[in-house]
């Protein structure tokens, strides 16, 4: 099978972005629900979140953070890229059907290692719902994948 | 619908952890690459995986940081927990079919918005996978939830 190819690592230029938009729906609660096993009623049970400090129910905050991965793994730099770090803050609640824009920069490129900084965001109507870091060791254009 | 209710602020201490074991499937990897958008071939094509310098198909990193949310929503603290930052460092792979034991445990309480700090890590073979760091705020029993 044929596969888009990612960026090698000399490709990659501080200031290349992609974005994404995702609609977190209920299907989706469930299915995360379903393969991370997180069955936290917060997110699955709209009796028990009306008892909480949000009123209602929200999505994992991994299934948000998961669409940061995808960007990674299939755009910026995409396939061939090896994921080596994350660090984010969760800032705000995400509803179930909200839109959400996810949002990777590439920040700073160390030559030694291939390795690539990337500023990570998720945004709701413009706030930051997620905002962090993440690292990469992208392919090389010597070595190709 | 009843539901477990969760440690509070006030019952956590350090040094308290818990553990739970997951062999990641090849219909976990494929129902996570459904729910995250995640396609990478790394990830769901053998034949593609081999010419990676893993020489097979490896999970998502997000699907392995995801048992780390599990434990947090459902056990430790658990329902009513609230995620505010995950740190994780991804220090080897996760081949299909592995047997992943996935560790979180107190390691700090700050009073003030009772805040408690995780040691978390994912271990195969007793070597960590992933390792880091996340932070929760905790549901008071003055407040409940």
């Amino acid at each position: 099978m044929a596969h888009k190819r990612g960026y090698t690592y000399e490709e990659l230029e501080v200031g290349m972005a992609h974005e994404t938009v995702h609609t977190v729906t209920d299907a989706d609660i469930q299915a995360f629900a379903a393969v991370s096993g997180d069955h936290n009623p917060l997110h699955t049970d709209e009796e028990f979140a009306k008892t909480t400090l949000f009123g209602r129910r929200i999505a994992h905050g991994a299934l948000t953070a998961s669409y940061i991965s995808a960007i990674l793994g299939n755009d910026l730099p995409g396939p061939g890229a090896i994921f080596t770090h994350l660090n984010m803050r969760f800032r705000r609640p995400v509803y179930v059907g909200t839109q959400v824009t996810v949002r990777v920069e590439v920040a700073e490129k160390v030559d030694r290692g291939n390795r690539v900084t990337m500023k990570v965001a998720c945004l709701v109507d413009g706030k930051p719902v997620i905002s962090g870091e993440a690292g990469v060791v992208a392919p090389s254009a010597e070595t190709g994948r």
